[in-house]
């Protein structure tokens, strides 16, 4: 690669982000559900400008803030899918002035709050618990959700939008088949539950995780799809079998400054405050870290999955690699590696460069 | 606390941070040994600026970067106590002009590039593992530590100065007294390497892991002590035997978004972007994330360990609390968390408050 790396860097491999757009895309359209990407992964609106071009107008963002830079860079259809953070209620008028802006709330006294506070239409979305158990009202608590709608139909600027979950389990699942019961138990609890509602207006089921996302080829029962991670995916969705290593689209670039021979590892530059410490555990149930590729004139190879980062700290990484490796790769040569978690990654590192050499902004 | 805080927020409370600076000043001047400590763990010119006024004129460092971005703060005496990576040469020439600087190596191969590309006088530390087995030549490897050394002798523009380890199998230690144990058996390894050097001229021992320089009261046969997350301390060191919990002179704001009272956990906005994943284990086995403190008029209280972060996802944290906290706190209070690693955490937040509500950058 011609690039002229000095440092670790995070490679963007655009053709294959792409295509990864393009491929969820397709099936959100063949299945006629509303596309609503969660921009929290690449945090980029060069990238969320990939978007655009093939017709995407509707973001899904995790903060605020983030909603915000989104908004500045002409986005203006966009759901913060997070409870909402009610000191900030005074951005949240400034951003629904501009904006078709949806909020998550999971409370009646949120509800409450919101409906002195806001001074412009909103839309609310309720967050459902399926079974992730992270935030969320748990879907059997019909009552609880009835007395929240009951309260947004007399609400002057809020308005009930839909039933809104985040299957995180899938994250945990061990397989495929794994993936695809708790995306079905997830789908029949949020349809009993909008039965159980009785509600005459239209009540929307929004899910959102990539694994299911992936996996799923008919999205029958639901009305809109909110994905991430799958514009990059990573190493964690490939071990997962959500997706081939081939269309994991970041890699870190990162250069070798040591080689220890009796313990065949590479000393690289490239620790925690570039991967995150985000790990996966090994049949031996040791974590690691990331996994080898070689750079090569154009893009990078297939991951040497033999090889991979077994220790990190604040700026090293510990890699163990194949003899073979161990022999070709020298001092100061880079390598990549195929983070665990790309959006945490991408988070850290703050800028991407194309493998053309153009570099990508992140918001600051 | 009359910050008027929005969103989560790194708290610093510069009277704790100021004693910490004091402490490990005043013990290495009894102990008539050099003090260096590294600036990774704040990353801050004006927090370099509190080490100025009490004296401090040399540092340490994790990167070209960083050494850039203290030089361009004044400071001229600069280790780079990370592995000398290769393809940032023109950058190190551009330091070494201006500033005395230190570079770490690992191997011969490196002192014969340098011997050919630095073009200014650079002071040498040979890295030396000493039981961490993270990166170093062996202590035992007299040999070819001796051919490093007559190589540096006939270079031009390179000098030794000395033997540098990181002792940070201590962050593992499971008591104080093993803590003492690995300084010791380091220290002894070191001592015995350099008298079999034989060499005429100085070679300093610098030694440099937070645990060992906190609790060690007399540093007997070393030369320099390059500390670094004693500025702040964390959940790690305190939980650890290292610090006391009101020496954490650091703590993420955050504010409540949600409650579950069946499980009595609140969910923060506060998450793996904002703590890092770093994280400890319980008795249980059990990872967490870091440990409630309640936020006071003028700084923080004492930590409730029995509240802790139990899980967290890229925003969200998940905090366990007990009854009487559960009640007392509300939606949109804001709570301080102690992190598990603060060197991480302050690299993820990327600027401080004081408790008087002065903004503290750090390097981008």
């Amino acid at each position: 690669m011609k690039l002229n790396l000095t440092r670790p860097t995070l490679l963007i491999d655009e053709k294959k982000c792409l295509q990864n757009i393009k491929t969820m895309l397709n099936k959100a359209r063949k299945n006629n559900v509303i596309f609503r990407p969660h921009f929290k992964s690449h945090q980029s609106y060069e990238i969320g400008n990939w978007f655009k071009k093939y017709g995407v107008n509707k973001i899904t963002v995790s903060s605020v803030k983030m909603a915000s830079y989104f908004a500045n860079h002409g986005w203006d259809d966009i759901t913060i899918a997070f409870p909402v953070n009610i000191p900030e209620v005074r951005l949240i008028n400034n951003l629904a002035k501009k904006t078709n802006l949806n909020l998550l709330i999971e409370s009646i006294d949120v509800i409450s709050y919101l409906d002195k506070q806001i001074t412009n239409p909103v839309g609310i979305y309720i967050k459902v618990d399926t079974g992730y158990h992270r935030a969320g009202i748990d879907y059997s608590h019909t009552s609880k959700i009835k007395e929240i709608i009951k309260k947004l139909k007399i609400s002057k600027y809020l308005s009930i939008k839909g039933l809104l979950t985040h299957s995180g389990h899938t994250y945990k699942a061990k397989s495929v088949g794994e993936i695809t019961s708790i995306y079905l138990d997830t789908v029949y609890k949020l349809q009993m539950l909008r039965n159980n509602l009785h509600q005459a207006e239209k009540i929307n089921i929004s899910v959102g995780d990539t694994p299911s996302m992936s996996v799923i080829e008919k999205f029958d029962g639901i009305d809109e799809i909110r994905p991430g991670n799958f514009v990059f995916y990573d190493l964690m969705q490939n071990i997962l079998g959500v997706c081939s290593s081939d269309q994991i689209a970041v890699a870190l670039a990162s250069p070798i400054v040591s080689k220890n021979k009796e313990r065949m590892e590479l000393i690289i530059y490239g620790g925690a405050i570039h991967l995150s410490r985000e790990s996966l555990i090994d049949e031996h149930g040791n974590p690691f870290y990331g996994c080898l590729v070689e750079l090569r004139d154009k893009d990078w190879g297939a991951p040497h999955y033999d090889c991979y980062v077994k220790s990190i700290s604040q700026e090293h990484g510990i890699v163990k690699v194949s003899e073979d490796l161990f022999e070709k790769l020298k001092l100061g040569d880079f390598i990549g590696i195929l983070p665990v978690h790309s959006c945490l990654t991408v988070n850290l590192m703050k800028e991407y460069i194309t493998l053309e050499g153009n570099k990508i902004s992140v918001m600051k």
